[in-house]
């Protein structure tokens, strides 16, 4: 036996967590009816290992300012670093690539498993979590990113939760890149300062747009005012660059104040979707022909997102990838439209109505979002958002929108780094931990457990006793009822609070006189505890004796089963 | 795109393996199988990281003469050291002892999940696996460790393997630690020279007992013979210790082969055992209790394994350690018979009966055998393997038993450590990924997947054509049905393809004159198949159009229905 002072202290590094039965069993059965979208959906199970090469993953996190930029890394015998997965979707890259030949193509699945974040851990920050993600590789078609949005629509459905308490939000990375090309932040030499400007937009929800206008410009003070906290460095965009990236990001949201007495957003689309100038031949071609309908008599039949980002079009129309990302946007629109996710929007007969901009967005499944981005740097087209709009208490007791459970997007690039050759794809991914506490708060989770064990008492020792305990406990399970034979210590009151707390239905007595006569006492420990909890006195209870039967041991089966679906009944009767 | 020249190479570090569908699905029935005898026994999920403090794992695999001993490590932030878990039972150690006061005592959890070894890769020898393990801590008694051994047994029945093609076999570290004690190796001075015993034992399996003497002796050469290969260095016992070390492992099997011109193996035991001498009270009062009934007049109804055991009593007397362990392997095996897990064995009135030193041990579904050692270090009593009798090829071709594919023991020092009181523990580890492969060479694994999706072609590629493959797509997936719209390149013939690729049931095709007449064809993809293999040419194939249908588009759904229902109706027909 250690000394007390050689004892090794039992401690669990920050930022991990040990799970609980009820934490597992709702895990599962959450991660079950995801399974089952996926599968619906045409996607197969896929599974990579939580060691690459270091290499393999690539760096694509978010927030690399600690050393070992967010990642746990250790050499192997031969040298070559090796690291832990921060992510599912680069081991996945990894896979297709080294595999690519093999596989049909496109190439659908889905992987769920831990990933690791060596970050500074936090409340609700983990460096260890649960994903579980969905990817399609091997397409270029924004057919399949709708398919995401609509598959995570889905899974919110399929988890329980309403229409309209849930949305997916969709943004396109290249409207943010055209913005960026035309404010002059285009080309390979500005990359690194393009990555700057994502990370603190992605920040708008934390700091809001004065917070992101000053890590846009100069730098920003952790205490929001000079001097207080530490000083993160900002992008260096002058107001002329800052102004527009702004705009974009706060587009009123209901997309119905057009101001007409801001010049940078009076243009032909503006005025003819408010109302105020009808759409004729001429108008029409100086619009894109992704603003129009299918005839060019009238304005295409599209979202209150779409909108939005058309007021954007006149100031940036000389960057091709803005457009080209309105172009995608709408396409994804359309499809949606098709698959009963975003409602049609009703135009009127002269093809230009405010009705349009403002639709009843509430019941929207799947909306477009100028504002978001995602952190992480490998995207490269559209991205997703899933986001539980119920208003529960956060962290702070305060009451505050949850917010994102997962995300996604377009990532062109990954599987192409391996091969030199474009290889497109898409995915999404699923926070397992945070969407369980959410669905914990909103009441949603199935909680509903095991039923505990048949307890067998130990009421003597020696080993012809034990034998008797142990053949009824076989028999039990045999009988495919859930049973044990207590194994602690000994005295009764230790093993009714035992059976108690394991949630025993019932425990099965078996003392010398029992055993002489062949015989078993059963004793049902619900309707014992509902009995107990109506009878007065201690003494009373003991005359009473609820909810105890004695039985011959040949019938020790049956009685417990009889017991056992009595209480089955009885709980499926409750409300 | 990245160039050529700097493209990353896509590469898994060795050791390590992806899976794809069928192992996912293979291994999540198998273990869905596992864990339901775990929950009949009463037991209870539970779930600790995958990275712990390096201290808090300890220092016990077998092996250890790499660097980094067996174990990924790198350096938290605070320097101090993080490992990736090596098993589940040391982070399960180091829960139970942070968490003892709110457990429920004795504590009952399973848990599965992957762990690490840092080793050199090798055939079937992975630096991740998947093990998955059940635990008691809180337990002194060996009722605890039978119960382990009966829950294997009911496991492997579980996966199918029938009764006679599976044993559970059991030992325990005492009677080994007793005879170490009785050949002078006793004592905390010995602590390092008893490990290098117990695994040179556990090499009996390799090496055979010819390179286990070296082993125990001066060393062995790794090619067999001097200078061949690497060389082991031994334990550096001698003569007189080496053989009764052996002789322990080596008992016969049968135990039926007593030597009578043996003298260390002659006493009265064997004597009365193999029904040359009579048991009378004279003789009795010679014998520990342990091995006579509880009337004292035969000897008591025990296995071959114990009666194997029991011969080297008398070599071993002096050794309390050994005369314990064989006590409490009496006692299991009492219990295991009470389960009804092993045979009563037969006895003449005489109490003596060759018959007993041969039952049909065949069918016993657990067996005391002392040649079981267990090569981790934390062991300190009973020690239990599961092995798979059946002869199946193995990665050289060779016709061999299976052998073992999950094992434990009770590790009474693992939780104490922590605590600085007793807190005895028992448990049992399951090798997944070894268990998976030896039930599919055994032709005993689950590989009914699921049906593949049903695959919309995409004939045509404008906005709206793809809206209405879109909205079948979402209509079938509506209706439950698994679906998917084809994501591809263009062309008639890799979706055909993919859609067998996919084990697609059908695929409904939609080109512009059924659109036109709001019509779609639906090819039954199983019916097609066959029909091709029986029609001669290409022509008349294509002629017979075999398995195809066109419906109204709002017959979509139910006629794919039925499609799948006639499919499902004959695979079940099937034998």
């Amino acid at each position: 036996m250690a000394e007390k002072s050689q004892k090794t202290l039992a401690r669990l590094p920050r930022g991990f967590v040990d799970r609980g039965p009820d934490d597992i069993r709702s895990a599962e059965k959450m991660m079950a009816k995801i399974r089952e979208v996926y599968e619906l959906y045409g996607f197969e199970p896929a599974d990579q290992p939580l060691i690459e090469y270091t290499d393999a993953l690539g760096k694509f996190l978010p927030d690399q300012d600690r050393p070992n930029e967010g990642v746990f890394s250790f050499q192997d015998d031969d040298e070559q670093w090796l690291s832990l997965r921060y992510d599912l979707t680069a081991p996945m890259a990894r896979y297709v690539a080294e595999n690519y030949e093999k596989l049909a193509k496109p190439f659908r699945s889905y992987r769920s498993g831990w990933v690791f974040r060596n970050e500074k851990p936090g409340p609700g920050r983990f460096r260890q979590f649960m994903q579980f993600d969905a990817d399609t590789v091997g397409t270029p078609g924004v057919a399949a990113d709708a398919e995401m949005c609509m598959m995570m629509a889905d899974v919110m459905e399929a988890l329980g939760i309403p229409r309209g308490q849930y949305v997916i939000r969709v943004n396109n990375r290249k409207v943010l890149d055209g913005v960026l090309e035309a404010i002059g932040l285009g080309g390979d030499e500005n990359a690194g300062r393009r990555l700057t400007v994502l990370r603190a937009i992605d920040k708008l929800d934390k700091f809001g747009p004065e917070g992101v206008a000053l890590l846009l410009g100069a730098g920003r003070w952790d205490g929001g005012k000079e001097g207080e906290g530490d000083f993160t460095k900002g992008a260096g965009l002058d107001e002329g660059q800052i102004e527009p990236l702004l705009k974009l990001l706060t587009l009123d949201q209901s997309g119905t104040d057009i101001d007409e007495s801001d010049d940078a957003f009076i243009h032909p689309f503006a005025a003819i979707a408010s109302g105020a100038v009808e759409l004729g031949p001429e108008l029409a071609s100086t619009l894109d022909p992704v603003f129009l309908s299918a005839d060019r008599t009238r304005l295409a039949d599209y979202s209150n997102g779409i909108a939005r980002l058309s007021r954007l079009a006149p100031v940036f129309a000389e960057s091709p990838t803005f457009m080209e990302g309105i172009r995608e946007l709408v396409n994804i629109e359309k499809l949606l439209q098709a698959g009963g996710y975003v409602q049609s929007y009703n135009v009127d007969d002269r093809g230009h109505s405010i009705q349009r901009l403002s639709p009843s967005q509430d019941f929207d499944r799947v909306m477009i979002d100028p504002s978001v981005v995602r952190g992480l740097e490998y995207y490269t087209g559209p991205v997703f958002e899933a986001e539980l709009l119920a208003e529960i208490p956060n962290e702070d007791g305060q009451i505050v929108r949850f917010g994102s459970v997962g995300g996604g997007g377009r990532y062109d690039g990954l599987v192409s780094r391996f091969r030199g050759e474009p290889v497109p794809a898409t995915g999404f991914s699923i926070g397992v931990s945070r969407l369980l506490t959410a669905l914990k708060n909103l009441g949603k989770l199935d909680t509903s457990g095991e039923i505990g064990p048949v307890v067998v008492l130990v009421m003597d020792r020696d080993t012809e006793s034990l034998g008797k305990y142990q053949r009824m406990v076989s028999d039990l399970r045999q009988a495919g009822i859930r049973a044990e034979m207590y194994l602690g210590g000994s005295g009764m009151k230790p093993q009714m609070k035992y059976a108690d707390r394991r949630g025993a239905p019932c425990v099965v007595i078996q003392g010398g006189d029992e055993r002489a006569k062949g015989e078993v006492q059963i004793k049902d420990m619900v309707v014992g505890a509902e009995l107990a909890a109506n009878i007065a006195g201690h003494d009373a209870y003991k005359e009473a004796r609820p909810g105890q039967v004695t039985v011959p041991e040949t019938e020790l089966v049956s009685t417990v089963r009889r017991i056992l679906d009595a209480q089955a009944a009885d709980r499926n009767s409750r409300p």
